[in-house]
């Protein structure tokens, strides 16, 4: 490999993704490895390391080219002062992320949040490309969201925009992983669609799942895709009132921002977009204050998993101020 | 007068304001005329020609001083093409107020949305001079709000951003004047508010509002002030139901913005911000995600009717390039 590069981490509750990439060949070099949540810090950052040197062994990569290593975290943290404030996926809070990673890895380390790195991904290499205002929304475990004002990633006050999961809907009141009651990933992100089906079958209510997979097996996206595929009432139900639910708090975020461009992402939609997108869409119809939508397109991501890898490129080029 | 100045014009539904203002002195004279809606574009163009002549001649103003015309408008506008999509309270539409304005008026004139240069008027010369990050919100008749992100004013796509009013709260179903049922404007304006008073009143429930003004008079936000002053029971449930509900969308809005500054404003506020901030407040910490308002300040504004007339100030500056 001739062209310079950047490692690009996606560091998750599960797993850690890591890639050489650059914006002229895409993905260069790609490693998975499984993970485990830990509360040692240094665990952390041997693991992160180690997949950076395991990357360059693996394939042959010339240490020259690597230009920056990039890490999207699922946590709250400033980019800027590399502290990362708590990542509840993890168990880890308050440490000096970035200045310990440098210590152990020799090239200019970034961080950012896993879904603002995503939504960076997909403004320069995704359907967003042409976005000026654009919402990013993941349907996964939880509901992530990201912001683009003017072409550029909106971070908030205090890193911490793009909460959409914690939205509350106050006619719901099912308990939230963060403590509160009713907030919008309660009740429509895949765990809270799950837990509902649980409890439908639990009722004694008739459901294919039971077929398509073993009563020990984790009911994942693809298992709701399929059953929805043989046209399975009980998980349908509980998909369109997800839906319902999303449709309109995605409208009231129009009505507000008049946004021109609304990308939706995560295991979910990837899973089943001709779905879910539709009865998104039709939700958020009834609900949008019409002047705000004129402009508007609601679109399903194509980058699955890939795209916080490519929001390293923009990051690295944000903060090197050299191209990637 | 020897320092230039513009001539900053905010329109109402039912009053013209106009005056003369610079950054250094302030206001420096100040006309208010009444107006009434009428479909006749001529008409509210003759209507802000003949005031802007008026101001000039009644204070004696230096022609050469005057660096432009700024006119602030309840409606739906694009300050850069000077179109004017919709201004329902004025009962016009579709016209373009920028082009035939300036045939009539031998100033630079620019037009923004009323709320929006009342936002940059309390960003600059008022209680939002240290924010970043903030929302604007004024409760009167309507719900109108605008949003300043990286202290800019965000316009949106389609130069309809911040549209607060028309945010649908699911669990109400009060009709609105835009059509739609739920809108946060349909339950806590103060039309809304008074309505629900005029409701509790008819069903026979005691309050000192009748002896507050006349059966013919209408309630105002200084009425229930003063019915709040004498602890009317009626008149603070209403406005108790409405503080509770403006706290939960105020607190959504920030979670997912992860604001540092929203200000409160309009006539209901002005009336009675001892009263009603530390209501809102109470139902924002409720349902905010705590993250997210960590460094947030939650203020009421101090600038009253003048707002969008300092607010001429910022946008004369925006579009002509040079300081008034």
């Amino acid at each position: 490999m001739s062209n310079k590069c950047i490692i690009s981490i996606d560091m998750g509750g599960t797993k850690i993704l890591a890639a050489a990439i650059n914006s002229k060949d895409g993905i260069i070099a790609l490693i998975k490895r499984p993970t485990k949540p830990t509360s040692s810090k240094s665990d952390y950052i041997k693991k992160l390391a180690d997949i950076v040197s395991e990357l360059i062994v693996k394939n042959d990569l010339s240490r020259k080219n690597i230009k920056a290593v990039t890490i999207g975290f699922p946590g709250s943290l400033n980019p800027f002062t590399g502290k990362l404030a708590e990542a509840p996926n993890l168990g880890v809070s308050n440490f000096a992320l970035k200045s310990l990673l440098q210590k152990k890895i020799p090239f200019p380390v970034l961080i950012e949040n896993d879904v603002n790195l995503a939504a960076l991904g997909i403004k320069k290499f995704g359907v967003a490309k042409t976005a000026k205002n654009a919402l990013v929304v993941f349907f996964g475990t939880g509901i992530g969201g990201a912001l683009i004002f003017d072409g550029k990633l909106y971070r908030g006050s205090d890193y911490s925009a793009g909460e959409i999961g914690h939205i509350k809907i106050k006619s719901h009141n099912e308990l939230c992983g963060c403590g509160n009651r009713g907030c919008f990933e309660s009740i429509a992100s895949r765990a809270a669609i799950v837990k509902k089906i649980q409890y439908d079958m639990k009722c004694g209510k008739k459901t294919a799942i039971s077929k398509l997979i073993k009563p020990t097996e984790k009911i994942k996206s693809g298992t709701l895709a399929r059953a929805v595929k043989l046209k399975d009432k009980v998980v349908i139900k509980r998909l369109e009132e997800a839906c319902k639910v999303s449709g309109t708090v995605l409208a009231n975020i129009n009505t507000l921002l008049n946004l021109d461009m609304i990308v939706l992402g995560g295991g979910v939609i990837e899973a089943m977009d001709k779905f879910m997108v539709p009865r998104i869409m039709a939700s958020f119809n009834k609900s949008v204050l019409n002047s705000s939508a004129k402009g508007l397109t609601i679109k399903a991501s194509k980058l699955g998993d890939m795209s916080a890898l490519y929001g390293g490129i923009v990051l690295a080029e944000e903060f090197l101020g050299t191209k990637v």
